[in-house]
């Protein structure tokens, strides 16, 4: 039997005085009996690993330890399977998503990851910790709400979801038109961008709700008719038809392509 | 039970005089009893499509048809999805691998492919078409024999193997650096440079096999211990340890990472 799948994309930024995405990331991890691993490689910072830890800690997690190392042949150790063997949530830390895609990308201990979380283990990140979740990521990109030839670089990410491309710091960065050129050029996958201090969770690959003090945009490319984006040249501007825009708040979901707000008159 | 999945990635520049690839094509599409379907989406040229299918029936194919359209609104009509269900072989001709993205990703019709594929029909692909097989795909990128920071763009492929990322007119346009760059950033996929007029079938997504007058590159990233991927910027050079090269030529074959030369004693 298959358990179910849950990933927690948060955009990055979060309040660090009600910590409210992270302690619903522990509760979903099974709060005092959670084990949670952070996977702190997307960070130049030493210290990333054990922030998270004592955040964890203080928040009421049973255990959490951090994964420390930051180069590829370290990934794999005995001692690190066994962690995410045992793991009931897993986090990947914010920094540059490029860094976990090399570091962590072909391993044992990616393998371990994967199935860790068809297992049903929690498996969540922040940032560049969100980014690379897609099996397409978004690596790299321009700012502005203009899609533009080349305005976003992908590159191949864990990969824990092929149905979902995920952007951060949405709203802060004016990410819009790389989302909207992400999900034209592949129109299959569901465009997520992620506010600051928000997140979406993500059950069995297909339902979302959100989270956090801003909003989710959900760049729905299912019903494109037509764009032009192959034939564009020299970052000129891209035409796309018929493109769906959802943006969720705290509480909303989106399940079958429907939104279902909060019900506020429930005490 | 799963049926053998078949890939045949061209390079591109196939010699039309003795049409070796094309002649392999056809009979592992089945020879006379073949039903080849062309997808001439990424081609510009009206009469892509056309050729091909006299191509196809002047080498003893028994039946080819192209399917013709160029907008995506247009994809999925029932006499599309049926061609695609009946099909021994499917083709994907040349042109930008983009326009197979975006005319094809999400739509009932890529689904389609999907499902022929894993039932064992024959999916094959020259130059855009052999890119567009990978899941994470090289959509465009600059020339040059060392891997720099952003030679390379990825896009979202058809996604038929994300355990190979195909790169074509491999060694006319000296594309070992972007796809040095390709594997370095994401080291879970073998690097495959296919040189023009040459092609490899992929079976079961891992065995395979060389055909045509030119060479394979495989860029082998498994043991890679460190790269500064992550760290390069201004299109500065990546430093990474630990490569494998394999070069193959017609006739030989890659199985579980060991090269298995023709033997050219037999008669």
């Amino acid at each position: 039997m298959e358990s179910v799948t849950t990933l927690m994309a948060i955009g990055g930024a979060m309040d660090q005085e009600d910590a409210t995405l992270m302690r619903e990331f522990i509760r979903r991890a099974g709060g005092p009996a959670a084990k949670i691993v952070i996977l702190p490689q997307a960070s130049e910072l030493a210290d990333t690993g054990a922030q998270y830890v004592s955040q964890c800690l203080e928040l009421g997690a049973g255990q959490a330890v951090a994964l420390e190392f930051r180069r590829r042949e370290a990934a794999g150790s005995p001692e690190q399977l066994e962690a995410i063997r045992t793991a009931s949530g897993i986090f990947l830390t914010g920094g540059a998503q490029m860094r976990l895609a090399t570091i962590l990308g072909g391993t044992t201990l990616e393998a371990e990851l994967l199935q860790a979380y068809r297992r049903g283990c929690l498996v969540g990140g922040t940032s560049a910790g969100a980014s690379i979740l897609s099996k397409t990521m978004i690596a790299y990109g321009k700012s502005g709400p203009t899609p533009r030839e080349r305005i976003v670089q992908f590159s191949p990410g864990l990969g824990f979801t092929d149905r979902f491309v995920f952007d951060q710091h949405f709203r802060q960065r004016d990410r819009l038109g790389r989302l909207i050129y992400a999900v034209a050029a592949y129109p299959a996958v569901l465009g997520v961008g992620l506010d600051e201090d928000t997140a979406v969770v993500v059950e069995a690959d297909a339902a979302l709700t959100v989270y956090g003090s801003g909003a989710v945009t959900l760049v729905d490319g299912s019903q494109i008719r037509h764009t032009d984006i192959a034939e564009v040249e020299n970052k000129g501007p891209v035409a796309v038809s018929n493109l769906r825009i959802n943006l969720l708040t705290h509480g909303c979901r989106f399940i079958n392509g429907q939104v279902i707000f909060p019900d506020k008159t429930s005490p």
